[in-house]
């Protein structure tokens, strides 16, 4: 994982000044950066640190004429911060898809097919007629049920879990730990106190570009299908029940909680350690702050909402500010009844 | 996982009409069911799809006579709607311990025990001393330490983990990532500010037919046991700390967290992401809403409480209604105090 | 895990009375303790006990002269309750890392370097480039990823999986299921609704003697670390977002989340189920109580907050009373309201 200043030079579309054999492995910030570290000048108020920097090369504007002499290498480009962020997100993706290969001992039934340039680490297991698609990485002790159908270009960190039947899509992401089709939580009360367990025969469906935190949940369908739509992120530790759909490009964070069948709208934002009720539906562009408890639908496009149980957001901190300050609410109260007893009776 | 339709008949104890040679290997519903999918006609408002059906056989009623011709094999039965809910079951039961064998590699010490009818899936790990019964699913990279015993007909799912000695019944189930008898989360605080372990030496026990959702964890004892008594359904991601006890029949929804030593009831239910402090103990029959926090023991059987910190159930519902609108109540105040200011001195 | 009580005896720096070839191979209580198990006797009113036990052992103290015939070896020592207290604990530190060798099938790439007296469990993993030291106890299914480096006297439990480039310190304890370094949760809006994937390039640093709960996860950094300080204690299914930093000591309890960048003091006390907002700082030993929600910088050390949103415990308590009997206000304010209907016109 090094490069020389010249395939970046190269990669970034930039003009290079000084020795094209320097090598860089890493990324800095211009007042640390090192000899194999390469980092951007962007900011008026940072140049001097252009002629002092021991960095290997400094991406810098097309306009950019040093003042003084300078000790790295230049690449010369358009806009420096956005060619630093796209520098990152190549790396980044390099990082992601360079693994390739089957590392031993791993497991893989004989009716199962993966595609090209996979990786398969150590202790990974794919069962029955799973069709697994090309550049798909599966590192080590992921585990995938019979007749699982994963995308292009799909990523599965150590240890995630996907249960038969389920689909997963193009471009995937699914972080360590992370449990895909686990059987919904469906138990129907007997006349003796005792539960018996209603089957769950449904499955999961990732559709393209979602992403899943470590260690989440979702739940398979108790029949059919519970559906992460298109361009969904899911951060860590939540939990999707049996049945719930959520919709494109909605945004969960850490440690919510979606109860069974709820029906989540696209662009949609809910805060962490939310909770949400069964069998509710909510709009599009719903915002929901953090730790709110969310126990009816919502019609409305758009809405932000706060609180356990929630409403809208800015009464609820307005209610809040007031909840604060009860005790002083109390003693008003208290004394408009002393004053009130000092009154001659009216009747 | 195919069947005829005769051998559907025979396991409900109905009577068939048609084909018997047809092969089902899916569910589905009347109004979409295809060729290979059973379904059920209980409705009579559905009357007109029994004859549109292209399904492979549908479950009517023994004194059902179509008024039309029929495409599909009927296969006659006291309860339609009940019968199909036991070919769900049998086929869920199917599904589930239909898995049989060793496969390769797994680990397994030479002085555990394994009964018969076993699935070990690959990655798997069995420690020392352990003694597993009969019908016992293992499924991959299942982890289980020394000293564990494990009753018949239990389901272990893809990546569990079970610490050293500790006990689990017949008939459990355990979703992928499950933690049983990880190491309470206790240390003792020093002069210096640092903590010292305190050790945790203990096990957890689950009687017969509880159930665990997936990455839920279970704390060991201190010293003693942590318990989950019979019949008890634990959704996923729940925490259940050391020296828990859990009474019979209780269902507890996914995210709630249960501290150290609280000793819940039998046939209590327990909302989602509510937490419990340590040390008290809960009635039998108690019910707990959603993200409530309870922090004091409960002595009567069967109350229904909400809130954090929280309290009777109702009361609750009361006080959320006017914390909603507490604005309201400040502004009346207000009046009432204008009101006032403007009366006469009363000495 | 069997010693003679000629072994206890001399661990403890005790004096033996009886007969010094008895094997102890457990723990019990002076009521109820059998043969093969060690228990001690403190508290004068259980003398009665000592006489009638069964026990292997008992350790009591050095003054203590029997009045009655025992049948259990007895060990001296200067305090029974704290020898009994090191007896558990040297117990415990016995059990932790009594496995050594390595189990096969287990992976390690050859460029990674693996310290003295390790254990390394089957289905273990260990990246390119790690640097691991000694008396390392690494469980079935564990997973290191490149470059990873580990002190002496570390415990990673079934199942634990650590990202690439993380570092952990001496004497950390991590519990099955742990998830050290997953990408954290960063995406950047697009104008067409979509999020595109903020590169996450930094790793994690755990410090010397941190302990971390099962189940529970911590991002990496987007760019530098997030950092878990010397000390620090983490309970179950915690989540601990990307570039957090906790400090030295802070004890953390089950299922509380810490968002984005925000910084937590040395010595502080987290409660279960508390969320804290991103891009905040808390001064050193703050108290924060179960399921707050701190969405503020608290500057001065040492205040204990609660409630969501959090403020003065105190302060919280004293509403939350009011709370609870907002129905009775709301009647006093109506009373009032009446009192002054009746009241004769001021103007």
């Amino acid at each position: 994982m090094e490069f020389s200043v010249e395939q970046i030079a190269l990669m970034l579309g930039g003009e290079l000044v000084g020795n094209k054999a320097v090598k860089i492995n890493n990324i800095g910030k211009i007042e640390s950066a090192i000899g194999n570290e390469i980092t951007f000048f962007a900011n008026p108020k940072y140049e001097s640190f252009v002629y002092s920097s021991q960095a290997g090369a400094i991406l810098v504007a097309k306009s950019f004429e040093p003042k003084h002499a300078v000790n790295t290498v230049l690449i010369k480009v358009v806009d420096p911060y956005l060619a630093f962020t796209k520098l990152l997100e190549e790396y980044h993706k390099f990082l992601v898809f360079s693994k390739v290969g089957i590392e031993s001992p791993s497991y893989q039934d004989e009716t199962a097919q993966v595609g090209q340039n996979s990786y398969r680490g150590a202790f990974s297991y794919i069962g029955k007629a799973c069709k697994i698609g090309n550049n798909v990485k599966i590192y080590p002790q992921v585990y995938i049920g019979d007749n699982v159908t994963i995308g292009d270009n799909t990523v599965l960190y150590a240890g995630v879990k996907i249960y038969a039947n389920c689909q997963i899509g193009n471009g995937c992401t699914l972080q360590a730990g992370v449990v895909i089709g686990s059987d919904g939580f469906g138990f129907a009360p007997q006349t003796d106190g005792t539960y018996k367990t209603i089957p769950q025969l449904g499955n999961v469906i990732l559709e393209d570009n979602v992403d899943i935190g470590a260690n989440t949940v979702i739940d398979c369908a108790t029949i059919g299908s519970t559906i992460i739509k298109k361009g969904a992120k899911l951060d860590n530790l939540i939990q999707v029940a049996h049945n719930v759909v959520i919709g494109k490009n909605t945004v969960i964070a850490a440690q919510a909680g979606i109860s069974g069948s709820s029906k989540i709208g696209d662009n949609s934002m809910i805060g962490g350690q939310v909770g949400i009720v069964g069998h509710i539906e909510l709009a599009n562009k719903t915002k929901i702050g953090a730790q709110s408890g969310v126990s009816k639908s919502i019609d409305k496009e758009g809405l932000a909402i706060q609180g356990s149980p929630a409403f809208d957001y800015k009464q609820n901190l307005k209610s809040q500010v007031i909840f604060k300050k009860l005790p002083e609410l109390v003693k008003r109260v208290e004394e408009l009844e002393e004053k009130l007893i000092n009154l001659p009776a009216t009747k």
